[in-house]
């Protein structure tokens, strides 16, 4: 594959031009940044269509933030480009001048990660959104990194295909591979990194790379692919992705169980696993979280520890007797509800409910802002996640609604709190640092699926010890002025 | 986790007295490496006991091949080391003194990749064969690296659980996780990679570093477990792998189904892959191998055009109805065969020939040499590259044998000739070319599960373009001396 050559050269003696006066300050490190200056900015409307570059409040203020509790912080511009080449011409830009670049997909991410927090250029891949290539008879899709992922699963669906990691909310491709995101169909299908083949990456310095291979296995070199996923823009913009695609299940069934007990709940999830089966959902909610989606997603369910079940396969008869052994294995647990007729009607408002529990929880605690766990531990040790987690946030206090990815061992904790409230927020932060304690001394992550960005930097040195400074290192070699994403996974 | 610091510290001033004679040779390059001294030998037989340390002959001469066409090359040494922290001396020692390091598991790879072709020490894995603590609760078992696979498994059933990637030879885990190892239960279970959770590896500066989390999914920094896995020994020495395992399936059934034409068969492969079926094993076998393993393995198929097809699952009705789709996609081909009533025996012989195919090609050519095909293409393609192989092997008047994890688009071919006669052997190696062009120009890989080795490394900038650069930077950042396994993957 061919790319022009973007121009002019950013660095290059030859092309320096216009900034040639002020070369020098290659060296500028990114502390010294104080905004991009009027030049810069002009040079960026020679770049993209200046329709398309935005210094508005308005548009500052909406990529300021994410999902999350992190303090705002706006960018000094907001740039959609359109191509690759366009990408790299902004990139070489900010490497000689040290600017500080964050990728943006739909900021709908959970830990800061998107949040320009040195502020600089915001990226914004949303017009790079057209899927340019479906090969139905490889099951396989190429699409530009701004695509939605429902919006592909919804084309995709017409050819009987789909895409299975799923957020939940309306994420874009580019930063579900920034964050490696996963979410209820990863403990039968895998996270986005297990569908990445390859992609395109603009390296910080503006040179366009294609990582990976469209095989579906190789054993060809160093796994650049893997490297890039979920390294959350922190070492180039993915600007085009080709993903594996799975065909849509002919049959599915779920089933619904409610337990006296938490610990009764979890245990069930920790036999299934073991057992052999491979269920396509299995996700563990507490009462708190069933109340809060009975009021606000429209359920009736006792408000009771909860287990949602579900099983993809091409037969319908073997689905069956799947749900007879998950039917034996809950037996053993004292369920106080089993109801595996669920119709396609009932089941598709459970997992909507599913869906919204981040929502209903917000629209539950007005004035609240969540601080969200996303541990995940080896299987045998969720229970006792769950069970201390409970004990801490109670101890403490505190408010706390816990759900998760319980047949990956992942563990959502919403703990309720005001940010600016120093007293009861350093309460909230520290019941999470607990649980997050817990799960690394159980051989755990501190982030199953949300990324390190801002909130889970602290953690890193705990969980990933004289490692952290290889990854330090690669930063360093791929990103050596520190443009990309500062402030994110590293101090 | 707490290591004793490996000591004397090479190139460490205040620990190195004893080679402190000659420390300004840590600028020496590799290329001026004469061989390891009677000094250097003495040192690592301070560090391990001497019995672990051999010049015998015909030691050397054991560790001087792979399974390969490759010219042998003797190391200077073998050694077995017991603990990552011997590990940890020699690589300080071989850093300082840059001497060549090649980590070896059993031998038994197909790109040269352990042959020690700059001499130097050769690290024999086989002593740290320990099974260090299976988690069956957790479906995780932490193990040392020349941990064989296949006595991994027979340990593992007694618990109901496997390792699914089978590479078929008696490799080990350590030499399965440094070329990302595959087989044929790689189609529904996945690689290498898709079972590593983490590792621990001892880098060429002789610092110990735990990859990785036992967390089955993460998003907590940078994937430095990929970057190992598949990197063929060149970044380091891989002492401790932790697996997750899978349960042993309840139920299998199995099917060989023959066909006219090589092109029915294909096809057929692609229609079972596009219809959301999720077979575990579909293989494809052309004439002359089914022939060979008539011979060498006692079966007495039609010597056709061949697919061995699997599916496991919990229900045995799941599974008839799965064979009954494969039949009906089958019959669109015309097939001269359907025999989808295989009991246990047979089946197992099946399998026993397919692994047996490398060797029963070698036991029918007494005297000739296989340069083994390993591309992988996306499965659309899989028919046309079959196709394309035996043409240009024909077209050049030599013998081939086409075989492969087709469900993957995984083709091997072995073309057969011997590599002392210049000129033939130059035929076969441009066949060889022909067919990795074509899989390349196809989105494909070079190699799908036997790494890059010395035999493939020609392929890697048409395989990697500009991307390549990035991997030789990472290469050069974790072992800037270039001592762990020279003249693998790369020039």
């Amino acid at each position: 594959m061919e790319y022009p050559s973007p121009s002019p050269h950013w660095g290059d003696g030859e092309d320096a031009g216009f900034w040639a006066f002020d070369i020098q300050l290659t060296e500028k490190n990114l502390v010294e940044y104080t905004g991009v200056t009027k030049k810069e900015l002009d040079f960026i409307r020679s770049i993209v269509d200046p329709e398309r570059v935005s210094t508005g409040e308005s548009v500052l203020d909406l990529h300021s933030k994410d999902e999350s509790f992190h303090p705002r912080r706006k960018p000094d511009v907001v740039v959609w480009p359109l191509s690759a080449v366009e990408i790299s011409q902004i990139l070489k830009l900010a490497d000689a001048k040290r600017i500080p670049v964050t990728p943006w997909g739909a900021g709908t991410s959970l830990e800061g990660n998107p949040i320009p927090v040195k502020a600089g250029i915001v990226l914004d891949l949303q017009q790079m959104n057209h899927i340019l290539e479906l090969r139905a008879e490889d099951l396989q899709v190429r699409i530009e990194a701004g695509v939605i992922y429902k919006e592909l699963n919804q084309h995709l669906s017409r050819f009987g295909l789909f895409f299975p990691p799923d957020p939940g909310a309306s994420a874009t491709i580019g930063g579900m591979v920034g964050n490696n995101a996963s979410g209820v169909r990863t403990i039968k299908y895998g996270a986005t990194k297990d569908f990445v083949l390859s992609m395109v990456v603009v390296l910080p310095s503006g040179e366009i790379i294609r990582v990976g291979t469209n095989a579906v296995k190789s054993s060809s070199g160093y796994d650049l692919c893997r490297l890039f996923v979920g390294s959350e823009g922190t070492l180039g913009v993915v600007t085009e992705v080709t993903l594996r695609l799975i065909g849509l299940p002919a049959e599915f069934m779920a089933a619904v169980v409610q337990f006296r007990s938490i610990r009764e709940a979890t245990d069930t999830v920790f036999q299934i696993m073991r057992s052999g089966l491979s269920p396509a959902a299995l996700e563990f909610l507490d009462a708190p979280t069933v109340q809060v989606v009975n009021q606000f997603k429209k359920l009736s369910l006792e408000e009771r520890p909860t287990l949602f079940i579900e099983f993809h396969g091409t037969s319908a008869a073997g689905l069956k007797e799947d749900l007879e052994m998950v039917k034996e294995i809950c037996g053993e647990n004292r369920p106080l509800r089993f109801d595996s007729g669920i119709g396609r009607e009932e089941r598709n408002r459970l997992w909507e409910a599913r869906y919204g529990v981040h929502e209903s929880i917000k629209a539950s605690n007005p004035g609240l802002s969540p601080l969200v766990i996303d541990t995940a531990v080896p299987i045998s040790k969720y229970s006792d996640m769950v069970e201390w987690g409970q004990k801490i946030v109670k101890e403490k206090g505190l408010q706390g609604y816990a759900f998760g990815h319980a047949g990956n061992g992942n563990l959502h904790m919403e703990i309720m709190g005001i940010p600016e409230e120093e007293v009861q927020w350093q309460k909230v932060q520290e019941a999470a640092e607990e649980i997050v304690h817990f799960a690394l001394g159980c051989g755990g992550t501190a982030t199953g699926e949300h990324g390190i960005g801002i909130g889970k930097r602290k953690f890193m040195k705990e969980e990933h010890g004289e490692s952290l400074l290889l990854m330090k290192q690669i930063k360093k070699l791929v990103d050596p002025n520190g443009i990309m994403n500062p402030g994110k996974i590293f101090d």
